[in-house]
């Protein structure tokens, strides 16, 4: 396993191949697979998970969708665009219909990945190679991703959440300053100032708070707009918990920042090098953007830092990522 | 109470307004509500709900969102269209990231409709009103929905989900032909054919399957496309059930078929008449589109009718409806 | 040249790689060569266009973009989706805006040949092939064709354009039936039947009518709908045309019908095999859906079957086709 | 006829009215009529328009329609997004089309005032009146404009284009700074130094070039971005050119700036006044985002300022506004 101080900066190219290879789970599942860590997630994980339901309050996890968000068109990835196709003022003044029914529709068009989102496995490639051994081009075309489309993970995603709160227990104030790399010693470190509902093994559901997301809040707030939040400098993983990733098995992992590695990354010219081990490699989930301020919140002041947690992807068929509204119940 | 014979067809007006004054929740939780029978959702309903959970088996019960769905265009109401950003065929080809990175990318059009989804409570007006006795034209513009955006229950739907399999209870061959009303009597007979697991009450988040979309799914299979499934003659809701939605103060129901309600209507000439009482007076979330197959299969299997429900709609700001994907735990 | 006895309806592919040797404009216009038979159209052509205006009157070529459009679906192609932005109902409420001031927006999602356009040269390839022997993913990748986007034609497409009325010179009250093959030998008919003004030479824009898109508008007046207008059977060029329409050395050709070509195709298993001689070897521009009915009404009356054709796709970077709202001006 | 020492800059409203009294043309073609200004475009126009036409060069004026453009989602105005709906990329590896057949395809999404457009009848309303003096909830509703959508005019806008260079003739190395107020003796002193092919008519299509689109362009190559071009302050015409507009009965007007009048506009609190007469009141088609740079230069060049201008806005049934690539042939 590599420690930060071992990263050679100057090659990334390489220190993946060396990571892939120590962490590959190609074939561990079948020639066949598509749900990749998924597997770790049991029915014996669901029904742990909902045990951990006491109190009935419930958090969801995900930020809005509107033309208010991050997303600054960087790879076409806009805003959500909302727009009506009936309204109440179209009602007042009547739609047609009979014995006073009036009606309001809606349509969206939106990047997959505008806001809190699944990566799915087919959103990113290692040297053409999708998750377990495929081409890429044999999984993902104009036409969508035909093998590990989203659609084949719609009934997965619930089971225990656990949430590591590294903005809290390492931070200043409860955030982590842009460019920190978390990293597996953060991780136990986390693990350990909060205390046994915080362990993190097989099958679970892991969430990583880096407070990211409340300093872009106070940045609106504030009038200084979301800033580079989409795509910019940021807290999160560091590449050295690529084993860390792959050793606890877990089924899914999520941060509250756009990219869920560090950036800048810790390579001196590189661009997301955690993505090209976890998830065509380790077979990881990787969720992004996801708000877990309010979650977090309860679990400082509860001492409890695992819950049960539903989080499944809208069903669009083909898609290499998707929106989801996670819900956090404990 | 009203019962089917009692029904006028020639006058939907007016038992629309006595259905309105018999069951309107108006002023019930206040000038400033927002969530209506969600209000019924307590924390105590997702304790007992969480306590369902015995085997951790999972079921989504969405229906893909892609171009071969049902929709054909009836008021702009189309299939979605999934288009990608970036594939693996560029990706082999190289597509100037370093390090060897490909990825994919996609984005999505589509009306919030279109698929499985919950209604809001901006959706239906009944002669102008909306939810809680407001202007239809003060609650939605061309910007969505200023008061009652589907946004603002992002967090509320999981709880305690009931399956009244009135299909299997009641129907040939476990579907009910296009055209038939279930009224109070066939829920209620179909409860007391399932037994005590499929008690309805207060906060429950009922589904009701008719069989319509096991049928469509038939026709599809068999070469003959979804037929009228998207607006056509269906089983559904009799408009006598209004007052029997409202009184067993359920916070939620879904049906597997476009329009919740029968169709056709009971009256000679309307237009979703139940929608007009159910979704303005009462304030009842309604459910469309949603597959209950795989469930109510397993129901049937298991003879246990009751299990923990999230359906927690994407949260599209200001939108009068909006996709999701439900999951149930047994 | 072929004449349509010497077709093998067994071979399309041999076929098609023959008429594209004969038929080659490959290097003609040199390696970097974007514009294809638009080569053809020089400013003298304009003067002479510009000289047919006689009489002032002009004339729009354009189908509408609207969702009672033909398309269905295949492929993803579907009619456009208009949707509003704010609207005179939302104007007369208020908007919000200073000294009474009120406005409506709107906004589109549509696929590029939805309705009336052109085909790009990035359209259509022929064994991964492009126009000007490219290969077709050093050409279009997702983010659309890089060399030949239909923004490189944009100040071109204005010149003398010439109606052939097939369908009145050859056909049944003015329409071809479907599966009609208009041969070389029809066009020269119809030249001759309809005088001097039909000559067709180098630089010309060329429209052909068959008259289908008359009999699909009958057909919706008498409530039978589009029909398979969109890829269904249809009047169209016959793949024999191939050498006449590289010999004339047009600029352009539009025709009324969705798919340009005859349809069913003149070989036993083939799709659009016009097609793939005349985009990627001939470099020719393809117009489809075009509504010619107006224009080859005031020609038939005067006798006139030339004049001022400006015909300007919109110019979005990186299409492989575009819609347009042609202008012919007598 | 006001001039702009006699405007009060506390009264925007009351200056609107007296404009709007003085300038209407409501009932001057009829109760019916939804041409507006168009009614000044006769056949005699396009007759001598095409007389323009000297040696065949032609300009398209419309600016790129992609991602790169100038919207920043102000009131949901984004730039367009382009996919692919197919690729060469794809088409390499084959997409299962017979006889080596291949295929791209691709779609939009894009408000229709994104880019180079023209605003329709409906886009503008003043106290909630539309031209003509309908009620502008009676014209624009959530299903579109249903009395002046841009299809009205779709075979109009052909005749005799004028440019008017205020920005050479007024200007300094022909761009107005922002938030310059281009009066009618600016224009009048631009026709004056253009000499007699740039006179000003009943029926003219006239071009107002300010140069900040040139300055726009200086600023993206030297890495400034766009700026604020999409709604920030700009040159343009003067509130006090309203009886200028009325008065010489031109058929439309465009500019190279995003909003056709002077940024900030001339009134302490104010958003688009000039608009607010314009439109509703004169029946005037305003034209915005042109690029005129090319043909600019071309008219410096040879002293002749009169051109033919093609300029057919794509007939989006029931649109507000309208993309269009506008030629214009000399």
């Amino acid at each position: 396993m590599l420690t930060p101080d071992q990263l050679d900066p100057t090659d990334p190219e390489g220190a993946i191949a060396a990571a892939a290879q120590r962490c590959s789970n190609w074939g561990r599942w079948g020639a066949d697979d598509v749900l990749g860590t998924l597997n770790f997630l049991t029915e014996d994980k669901r029904v742990e998970g909902a045990g951990l339901v006491r109190r009935g309050v419930s958090f969801s996890l995900s930020q809005r969708f509107d033309m208010d968000g991050p997303q600054k068109g960087w790879r076409r990835r806009t805003n959500p665009v909302h727009t009506m196709l009936d309204t109440g003022t179209d009602a007042e003044r009547g739609q047609g219909f009979p014995h006073g029914l009036g009606g309001a529709d809606d349509v969206i068009a939106m990047p997959l990945q505008a806001s809190t989102q699944w990566d799915g496995l087919g959103h990113i490639f290692d040297h053409g190679n999708a998750w377990n051994g495929r081409r890429a081009g044999d999984v993902v075309t104009s036409a969508g991703d035909s093998v590990t489309g989203i659609e084949t993970v719609a009934d997965r995603i619930a089971g225990r959440g656990v949430l590591l709160d590294v903005g809290r227990a390492i931070g200043t104030d409860g955030e982590l300053p842009d460019g920190f790399a978390v990293t597996p010693a953060h991780l136990r470190a986390t693990i350990e100032a909060q205390g046994d509902s915080a362990r993190v093994g097989r099958g679970d559901l892991l969430l990583v708070r880096t407070g990211q997301l409340t300093r872009a809040r106070r940045d609106i707030a504030e009038g200084r707009g979301w800033g580079e939040y989409a795509g910019g400098p940021a807290p999160g993983l560091s590449f050295t918990t690529a084993d860390w990733l792959h050793g606890t098995e877990i089924a899914g992992i999520a941060t509250d920042t756009w990219g869920f590695e560090v950036r800048p990354n810790e390579f001196d010219v590189a661009f997301q090098p955690l993505h090209q081990v976890a998830i065509p490699h380790i077979g990881l989930f990787l969720g992004e953007m996801w708000d877990l301020d309010a979650l977090a919140a309860d679990c400082a002041a509860d001492g409890r830092y695992d819950f049960w947690l539903t989080a499944a992807p809208l069903p669009v068929t083909g898609a290499v990522g998707a929106p989801v509204n996670p819900i956090a119940v404990k």
